[in-house]
């Protein structure tokens, strides 16, 4: 899937990826980079909305764990079920969420979920303020439904 | 401050409230409930999205902290430090968030802000689905500055 594809799938798929601005720099089955400006995004400091910070992070983890499953034919449902956000500092521009998996379980995922149905994998995603970690996601997500053997 | 004025009050100073079509139903320096609508928070499965689900949460939380504040002539920063949501099931519909402060540690905080001009807080939000509590977060905050004394 292209940035702009995986783009326009949250714009009209999740509405308020299109208010917050959210576009779309990498994604693939490894890593999800996207970003959001400032602007659609403050808060009553002048920075970025701590609200606004986590959702992009969240979105951006989503997006990885749904492209790999999406890679093995997963069709079913993917939600997440725990979100853990850190803020370490004020973002004051854009801000740019790099999400990853956590690979090392990913088998045991595949496989709890072709034998269950259900099964739950975790992905993290650290939020750039120009270069400097600025805030750090770690999300838990349930898939249910049965990727294709 | 009523309802009506926190409502305008993020609408005009957070955005993204505005864009989640937040609306405020109870404000005191004891609670805060606000409502969102599915729609414009909603995912690919048709249900509320983690995120707006979450940023729901943190403004009602968010917004306790903050009335409190003001009404002791706090008039400095607050900001989200930490958060942790836990999704307990699908909201289908409008979700009610019920924020409450850790009232406890409210007079050791306000204490610790006028010696030190730098305090931690905690609050929490239940989000509700048709009356069930379908997520709840717990966030920690820091105010900046000093309370008048």
């Amino acid at each position: 899937m292209t940035p702009a594809a995986l783009a326009e799938y949250l714009h009209t798929h999740m509405p308020i990826s299109r208010a917050m601005a959210v576009s779309v720099v990498a994604a693939s089955v490894d890593e999800v980079i996207v970003e959001a400006p400032l602007e659609p995004n403050i808060n009553v400091h002048g920075t970025m909305f701590g609200g606004s910070i986590a959702t992009l992070a969240l979105l951006a983890a989503w997006s990885v764990v749904h492209l790999r499953l999406k890679s093995v034919g997963f069709a079913g449902q993917l939600v997440v079920q725990r979100s853990q956000t850190e803020y370490l500092g004020p973002i004051n521009g854009t801000a740019l969420a790099i999400a990853r998996l956590d690979l090392e379980h990913w088998d045991g995922f595949i496989e709890q979920l072709q034998r269950r149905g259900k099964a739950r994998i975790g992905a993290i995603a650290d939020v750039l303020n120009r270069r400097e970690t600025a805030a750090q996601l770690s999300g838990e997500f349930v898939a249910l439904g049965e990727p294709k053997r």
